[in-house]
């Protein structure tokens, strides 16, 4: 019964597709399973080796409990990988900026490599890059571009380098692609999963590493003992029994996700394919950039731009757009469409609007 | 009406003592309004400066928004300074281990400085001490000795030294006294404030530095951009309106601490003066700790000893009691009596009990 409950949409005056959090309300039994958790809030939470979390997040994933560090959210992951392999650290611009704040904290020297080329991003380090890293970050789906980054990629890296190479799969639920079954067979490698962003825990911060029981007790030793809230610790027990529901809201994202991206390209402007929750888009330059930005503003749509500073190395031409509901995305692509028939007329001039699609 | 709930204690069969967490229940009322907001865990906290939350705590402390910073537990405000602050670390045992936790974490050398002498917990760092270090840890009340520092003494120490003074207050709330009004007067202080000991949410995680805005700043940029989460935030609120239900119930727990203190003395152990709310009892030795911890453990009292690691340079021959309700002390005691009764009897030989008090 209880994984049978139908996804109603949110209903709000603005639309928010700034952050990629999950934007499906929670499960109703959900919410009152957590409830009944909150009188236990005056004891401490199970803290140090977590050990009932790491053995249901381990279930989850398919691995052992010693293979799982539990974190604050994922971004405690990228902090506390970057301060237990200290040294160089190459990060595939543009990308998620979390890896190069954690590097500049622990005053890392950072290779920040351009990896968009003729709107493709392809991962591309080069032999000496590989040779001299002590850290390799690898963001599947990358994030703004929602690019799948495929698995000989990543298992040539791998064999190509003997820093410690981090696939940051907080986005797994969309691309359904992982690197988990390799964690035994490469030592150098790190796994970042997180409960923020596709099972709406992101107000809790609840994320976990996956590594060989070695780098995992390697990484322990730079977390605090009560990282992880108690609730956090409960909820994801009782979020993994509503699969059922996520699943269902992760399918209907993806469509309306694809549909967006050809409406958007439909166009004229240039949508990035994605395998995440949200989608890139490109427009002529800044100048277009700005104005269409503004443009959604005024009718009350909030997306991220380049120039919010929530990327490393992403142009000022760039929006990204975190998915929504069907009707969120309607709207914003009837705001982009009056946009482009203003142009026409001449009402945005002097900059016009040029297709940039082939 | 809903400040006026009464005080129910919790009923449990075993006696836990070991954690200093509030050990009342929350308000009713309280966490019905925290349930409300459980429907939103799927939105990121506020994140970055936390600045509602900071404005809550600020006039809960009486200093203004820009002197607080709010961190995942007061052991986050404890990693932080110490990585914003690298140097020698001056640590008085015996005293709460996280300060040497931190300090290994980031590779720092440590003092720690033997204050513990004839049963007194007295300061007492030498000039030369002073001068060198980059850090400095006064745990005010003590824990776990319970010991209040004199604001003279703390005073001159940050008088003396360049380094920065930490004054961790995270039992403000039994002593009531702070150094809080200091923090625009000297440039090295900070101090460090918990709401899980005495408000009920050590599972929620949320403490909070004070200082100038100038180390807030700086402190800042070594936490993790959402390091509290969404509930930890919301709490905080909710939590202050229900002052007058915490202040009855600390003033309980005082009252019981303080007749604990002296049913200990009587039987002829040595328990140390608390402002906290736990009581550190010394044994003769570490053989009669030992026999006593088991024969309590085996009545289902489980305390806080020596040998657990929990503290920084505290010998085996001391357990520290969290202070519970009354009738939880009261079968500490009678088990302690018991012991005391059978020693007599030569039950307990072949190290009889010696009465350690004069």
């Amino acid at each position: 019964m209880k994984n049978k409950e139908k996804i109603k949409p949110f209903k709000k005056e603005k639309i928010f597709l700034s952050h990629s959090y999950f934007k499906y309300p929670l499960p109703a039994m959900l919410l009152k399973e957590l409830s009944t958790e909150l009188k236990d809030i005056n004891l401490y939470p199970s803290g140090g080796g977590y050990s009932q979390l790491c053995q249901v997040l381990a279930e989850h994933v398919g691995v052992n409990r010693e293979n799982i560090l539990p974190t604050n959210g994922s971004d405690e992951v990228i902090e506390i990988v970057t301060r237990a392999y200290q040294g160089e650290v190459l990060i595939p611009i543009p990308t998620f900026f979390q890896y190069e704040v954690s590097a500049d904290r622990s005053g890392l020297p950072k290779v920040l490599v351009n990896c968009l080329h003729n709107r493709e991003y392809n991962i591309n380090y080069s032999a000496k890059q590989l040779k001299k890293t002590s850290l390799i970050w690898i963001c599947n789906p990358n994030n703004p571009t929602g690019t799948g980054i495929p698995r000989e990629k990543i298992i040539d890296i791998l064999q190509r380098t003997k820093g410690m190479v981090v696939v940051d799969e907080c986005n797994y639920e969309y691309l359904e692609e992982t690197m988990v079954d390799l964690i035994d067979k490469y030592d150098n490698l790190v796994i970042s999963r997180s409960f923020s962003k596709n099972f709406g825990l992101a107000g809790l911060r609840l994320g976990f590493a996956i590594s060989n029981p070695q780098n995992i007790r390697r990484l322990a030793a730079f977390g605090q003992y009560f990282r992880v809230n108690r609730m956090a610790e409960k909820a994801a027990e009782k979020v993994l029994k509503y699969l059922d529901y996520y699943q269902k809201a992760w399918e209907k994202i993806k469509k309306t996700r694809d549909k967006f991206v050809r409406q958007i390209n439909e166009l004229g402007f240039f949508a990035y394919d994605s395998k995440a929750n949200f989608v890139l888009v490109e427009f002529r330059d800044k100048e277009e950039c700005k104005k269409i930005w503004k443009h959604l503003k005024e009718r009350g749509v909030y997306a991220l731009p380049g120039w919010e500073n929530e990327f490393s190395g992403l142009g000022d031409q760039f929006i990204r757009f975190t998915i929504g509901e069907d009707w969120e995305m309607d709207r914003v692509v009837e705001a982009l469409s009056d946009y482009v028939k203003r142009c026409r007329r001449g009402d945005l001039n002097p900059h016009r609007h040029t297709p940039t699609t082939p």
